[in-house]
């Protein structure tokens, strides 16, 4: 993927807040929503959860999951072209005294300092999410493969 | 579900374009973006997708999908209070012989005039997500569960 195209992808990654996150329950995929930040280190994409949501039940009990973002609709763009990137990975929780925590809880409190309160609540879990394989659509027609490792590179580089 | 909620899901569903659609890849969940219109008569939501992309080969494989739609990240509400709602649901292929295809391709332009050439490819199939379950999230901590049926009632009065 050239350079422009990679710009073009770390620009999505760090304008859009929310993604779009697959699980798998009893066998069938669900779509739910979760804000989102990049772990600072470039190892995937922090999510902060509520367990009572079935969300994290999911991902506790099969760490597989996908997760997609997409350019604003209320742009001027066809819903056609949107530009978007699907992830495929896996979600490991970061426990209390996991020595990363205090890492990701920051980079993700500095993108959503509204959610500090839920940081002292007990039933919330932060997970993150480490990539293995990226499609990129740059627009309709223009879809680019990568592996998780060199959209995580591109995305620390934008 | 009581009246203005089931007017608010209305409003959401209505007024977004594109959903977040999951589906299943060799066992785990894949989630690609996808443009949808609602069947005139509330049987579910429509897609038009290419053969070529991996999403519809994953409905053909294994019919069960999650379809999530989301409120715009752009207004002012913070991202953790997003209304969005979460379907799962079955997707079946419309041939081009099936007898409800021409009102589902009507509703489709109807909303999408830029997808009419589309329709000229050989390889662009049309679907019908047949909703089993939704949950609707109005904005945080305020989720509601209900039965495919009674969300296509709700978006059919709205």
């Amino acid at each position: 993927m050239d350079a422009e195209l990679g710009a073009q992808l770390a620009r999505l990654v760090r304008k859009r807040r929310t993604a779009a996150l697959g699980t798998l329950r009893a066998g069938a995929p669900f779509v739910s929503m979760v804000p989102y930040a990049l772990a600072p280190d470039g190892a995937g994409f922090i999510v902060h959860v509520s367990e009572l949501s079935a969300h994290t039940k999911d991902m506790l009990a099969d760490a597989h999951v996908g997760l997609m973002i997409a350019g604003s609709e209320d742009g001027d763009e066809s819903p056609l072209a949107l530009a978007r990137v699907s992830v495929q990975g896996l979600a490991q929780r970061i426990a209390s005294g996991a020595p990363e925590r205090a890492g990701l809880k920051a980079a993700y409190l500095a993108r959503f300092p509204d959610a500090e309160p839920m940081f002292g609540f007990a039933d919330f879990a932060l997970f993150l999410i480490r990539p293995e394989s990226a499609r990129f659509v740059a627009g309709f027609g223009q879809a680019h493969s990568l592996s998780g490792a060199s959209m995580m590179r591109l995305l620390q580089q934008g």
